[in-house]
């Protein structure tokens, strides 16, 4: 290798290792493991519909997501997806495949342009049967999931369709603000519609009648939320948790 | 303590380390852990109704099921509940507390008589971080129970009411059988209906229409499926997974 490719090679093993070392999962890690997985990562940048994996391909690498955003999603034979999940920026995917013999248990796709880091499963296994602090990391991250799948269920069976987009919106508010507030919807509405288990036609509807039950104003993919007390009480009513929930 | 009452304690020590051993969690543990585990256990016998633990309560115990059936489910201030799982035999519930802070993040409640060994959290936490064999047991069952709930996602997503019963009643069905089969619901109409996230009507309704489309008998809770692939091509084709299914 020439020098100049070393140094390139290098910068990139730093870059990756700086990256990683603010994931919040690896805060507990020490340095060297950290450098061992950015010496065997790759950054990837991704396009808006690149599938990063598919569900029941066999599976040796896991990913960091540094920005963009990834649905986690089954699809049936005839095409028809549910999305299981939304994955943004600081969060990893893939690694569960770890508990089912290697096999992603899902499929991932980029809705937007997202820069990933590609990393060896097996380092993470094989670390993870070292360093119980981070068997327990992963363990509260896999709680936190399994807590929000249960919300998620919670939403469908207890929540009407404009109140599943009212806790969506709530979602999107920094948790100390109160009366008025213009949010930027995330991504596109037909994703979020994916998102809350709804056809995009029940979506336009429900978001009809919330921006009439609530007098929102709405202009393309900025909504202005004129009372957020007002909005929390419309959907919280119908759930276990009160905003602002975690 | 009396000699008879060694003798009993002693007896009862035995029998939850029998029932201990059995469990699938506990395969990999030495025989010195599950005799500490046992020793401070205790075995309850609980009625249909009664909770086992609440919502957002302090969790010291965790829970090993023996017999009877538990649901775990959210419910918001109106005392309306979402079911998110049920509990059978053999299974454990209330440990993932130890990643909630030690909160309760569902209510248990048994759903029919239930016997129950209730167990210190602190026992298995400790053992977790020393031991990680245990840890990836614990990992194994975290991520089965995501993939579950993820197919309960992708159920009420893409599936309607009967295809979603019809769902339910396969995976009642030993995976090697073909054709005829009669079986009985495992439990009441009502919990079944809330498991699936239906309102009771919304489930007679809809056990009408499959049992119109599938030509089903149904007497009581017993129901007798003529042809069992033609149930799983009426059903699986809304899905992302094949009769029989995990």
């Amino acid at each position: 290798m020439s020098l100049t490719k070393i140094k390139r090679a290098n910068q990139m093993t730093e870059q990756i290792h700086y990256h990683l070392s603010n994931l919040s999962l690896f805060q507990a890690c020490d340095s060297v493991f950290i450098r061992e997985l950015a010496r065997n990562g790759h950054l990837l940048c991704m396009q808006k519909g690149q599938l990063i994996f598919g569900r029941g391909e066999s599976a040796n690498r896991f990913f960091a997501c540094l920005s963009g955003t990834i649905k986690l999603f089954r699809e049936t034979s005839g095409g028809v997806q549910a999305v299981v999940d939304i994955i943004h920026a600081g969060q990893i995917l893939g690694e569960s495949s770890i508990f089912h013999t290697h096999i992603y248990p899902v499929s991932a796709e980029c809705i937007e342009k997202t820069d990933l880091i590609s990393l060896p499963l097996a380092l993470l296994e094989d670390r993870m049967r070292q360093d119980t602090a981070l068997a327990f990391a992963v363990m509260r991250m896999m709680a936190n999931q399994q807590r929000q799948q249960d919300h998620e269920i919670e939403n469908r069976t207890l929540k009407n369709a404009p109140q599943r987009i009212a806790c969506f919106l709530l979602g999107l508010i920094d948790r100390n603000k109160t009366g008025r507030i213009t949010i930027d919807l995330p991504y596109e509405k037909s994703v979020i519609a994916a998102r809350l288990g709804m056809q995009p036609e029940t979506f336009s509807r429900a978001l009809q009648t919330l921006k009439r039950d609530l007098n929102l104003d709405i202009a393309g993919t900025r909504i202005t939320i004129k009372d957020i007390q007002n909005m929390a009480a419309y959907t919280c009513n119908a759930c276990s948790s009160e905003f602002p929930c975690a």
